[in-house]
């Protein structure tokens, strides 16, 4: 751990804003079994606090009640007699409370929702709730949000709903999803990233999540940790995703091209560069990046095949770390722009399938997917006529492997910008993002499959999260492009 | 409600003094399914902290704990599954805490116990628990407590037990019990103040529940409520026992016997009289005091017949309150003895059964019980020999109704002390505050039938009160006789 990098992160520490959220509750008498919903009218994240009090006398003995917090409508009604995920089942947003003496109660945990439903276990006599409040956190300034307008009422509310998502999963850090799992991970950062510019513009958030990871021990292959946690104590996670190593670099890259600040670039430039010396040094005689297959990973998408897709994250990272050497001035902006040609060469050859105009090869089983398509777009194997060509066929097509979450969407959405696909892009974004907003979301979720209103990565649809940062992104769309 | 005095008893709000107590627990792992049991060491009332940390790697998700509290051993055994009480099943001293983030957790209710009880419901990793802190609460002095030796190891630890009974109900009032109700009654605040004046010698905090209670509004027929809130708002129960009312009188006339406080006394001595004018109202064409079956207490004693019982606490007091007022030379004092001389006859004529030396009549269906000799020895109905011989058999037979709780089987030893029967007397206390000693307890117990270790008034022992206020009168009995 580099204690110098983990001050400077400290010094960005942002500054939390907190907002009471009153919903529009009356005072309600319940007894026990009984139970009341309460919306919040928006989703939020923060705390419950509630006035509870007698009614026909004194409540002479605790009162237990089970509180559960919802981030959508569609959650309420799901059943918690069982569960049989594998994510620990200590996320669902379950608390069950004592309250010993009348009066105003405040649960002590920190919360993510729009919906709140109690439910009295134990209670010796009647008992009103009422006085409903939400301390509502964020670290984003809501009065520094650049407004945004649009005619088309549903490209509207998904740009507000993208906001609510980023302002809602920034905290002390950029975190994934403040109902789970509430830390800072690489992909997640640099979507939100790429938001916060054209929202907030919080760029000492953005600052110090790269020092935080700066901070971090890096594995023997010299990549760094996916995630870390900073409160209350430091902590790097044990997986180290390559994918998500070259999205730091990313990362820094985008912050100096948006901010500026050469001085924050100078500092991580070495782990930036280190970073690609590491990947770099995994390249086979092929010269295409091998990883162990847990150590990629692209999208939550059961039997996905991720070499191709990898290996053009790869491209891409060279990529814009050449361009934003070359705009420095940069004597390395050679090297990295000579490795990026002998990678597309390398893809050509070797993942390419040119009969097929498509990336399906070996080293991938033959699998033909939105995810290799994609990526090696972004990544520049292929470009004009036969890119589009491709884009269109893998997204239309009725065999293609396609995203799971809205992390490999973006990057889908990604290369149909960058190819010129703008009428279609808008049209994905409409189909993802605006089919999450058509069910009612306050917030986009961390996993969407059109069509599949259960699908869970972790087998139990209570611990998704429903508020995902990685799924932000169409704010960044809509207005970079203008649209 | 009465301002005046409820600002009188605030003016009395004690001091509460905290002291750490930290078991002797070493660090310990545990995963999920795993469990600890920790001993404090003694029975202490307040709040349990500890601190959870990770042992192989960061836990990645909240971790779910039950924590249940123990008064007694005897009761980690018991099967938490069910509950079969009729009690608000809240009571049960357990709670389900989710705990997001290593370090020092705190629960935040208090909790009477000797022994508590952890269980990993869920956690993605093994944790260690370490650090356990029980923050001790009581307003009891402990530096001020008088010391009793006894070369009697079962009587110096009968004389500790109370003592610690007595410590740990001293809150901001003498509270029943620290586990359940955890309010002031004024049954068992007359004798926590008697065993109070023999050791803590608190005697602000008698005044200050002396002055809570005659704040209270009062019923139609003019008596106070059996117990009162004060916290966090002041509030008083709908239950009005009518020998608690009496029982407020004993406890203002004590309190100037052993105080000499004279303002406080003839401040609230027109209470104690009109309490006492309610009572002289309820006399039936007999003399004899007639109040509905719901509104007596005497003892949690299924099947037990009150009548002669509830006019022997009459008798007993106007005796007390009578002496009092000779004392300080007050004209009142003649109207009190006058009517305890006819109601010791009225008792005399009408339940006293000549032929059977007994309390046996036509007003209890003919039962014979303890609870009718002892207060009406108390009451002084019968005396010398004649009392004497009643006590002895009554306690020795095998036909007689017996107490089920300390607070009746106090005022029976009472009994044998007026009458001189010293041996019987600490025989018996032996024999019911010993038996809970031989039993491993740490504090005195709310019911305690020998022989009947379940025995619940509430139909399930899983909400016994096992540290109860009225309790803790040997302590009063050993130190005022000079045992």
């Amino acid at each position: 751990m580099n204690e110098y990098f983990l001050r400077k992160a400290d010094e960005n520490l942002p500054e939390i804003k907190r907002r009471e959220i009153r919903p529009d509750v009356s005072l309600t008498v319940l007894d026990k079994g009984d139970s009341l919903t309460v919306d919040l009218g928006n989703h939020y994240v923060g705390y419950l606090s509630f006035k509870m009090w007698y009614v026909d006398e004194y409540i002479d003995a605790p009162v237990t009640l089970r509180i559960r917090f919802f981030e959508t409508e569609a959650e309420i009604d799901h059943d918690y007699s069982s569960y049989g995920g594998w994510l620990c089942e200590s996320w669902i947003q379950e608390d069950t409370v004592k309250i010993d003496f009348p009066g105003i109660y405040r649960l002590s945990r920190r919360y993510a929702a729009r919906y709140v439903r109690l439910e009295v276990i134990h209670t010796p006599k009647r008992l009103s709730l009422s006085d409903f409040t939400f301390e509502a956190e964020t670290s984003a300034d809501e009065s520094k949000l650049i407004p945004y307008k649009n005619d088309d009422s549903e490209l509207e509310a998904i740009d507000r709903v993208a906001v609510n998502t980023l302002k809602n999963c920034m905290q002390r850090v950029f975190e994934d999803g403040p109902k789970r799992d509430r830390r800072l991970w690489i992909g997640d950062l640099r979507l939100e990233a790429l938001a916060n510019y054209y929202t907030f513009r919080d760029t000492a958030l953005v600052k110090r999540c790269l020092y935080l990871f700066a901070a971090a021990d890096r594995n023997s292959l010299g990549f760094l940790p996916a995630y870390v946690y900073e409160n209350p104590i430091y902590y790097t996670g044990s997986w180290h995703i390559v994918d998500y190593s070259m999205m730091y670099v990313n990362t820094l890259c985008d912050y100096f091209n948006h901010i500026g600040d050469r001085e924050t670039f100078d500092e991580l430039y070495p782990l930036a560069k280190s970073l690609m010396e590491s990947a770099n040094a995994c390249l086979d005689e092929d010269g295409i990046l091998v990883v162990p297959e847990e150590d990629m990973f692209i999208d939550w998408c059961a039997g996905l095949k991720k070499v191709s897709a990898h290996f053009g994250v790869y491209l891409y990272t060279l990529d814009n770390l050449a361009a934003t050497l070359q705009n420095i001035g940069s004597d390395d902006a050679s090297i990295f722009r000579e490795r990026l040609e002998k990678g597309r060469a390398a893809a050509q050859r070797v993942l390419f399938n040119k009969e097929r105009g498509a990336f399906i090869n070996e080293r991938d089983g033959g699998q033909y997917s939105v995810h290799a398509s994609a990526w090696c777009v972004l990544g520049g194997v292929i470009e004009g006529e036969e890119a589009k060509r491709l884009m269109l066929d893998v997204i239309g097509s009725e065999e293609s492997v396609k995203p799971f979450t809205p992390y490999m969407h973006h990057y889908t959405v990604e290369a149909l910008f960058k190819v010129g696909l703008i009428d279609e892009a808008v049209a994905y974004i409409r189909r993802i993002w605006g089919g999450m907003v058509s069910l009612g979301a306050d917030t986009f979720f961390e996993a969407y499959v059109p069509g599949d209103p259960s699908f869970s990565p972790y087998d139990d649809k209570k611990v998704n999260s429903m508020c995902h940062a990685w799924s932000c992104t169409p704010t960044y769309f809509l207005r970079k492009y203008g649209i």
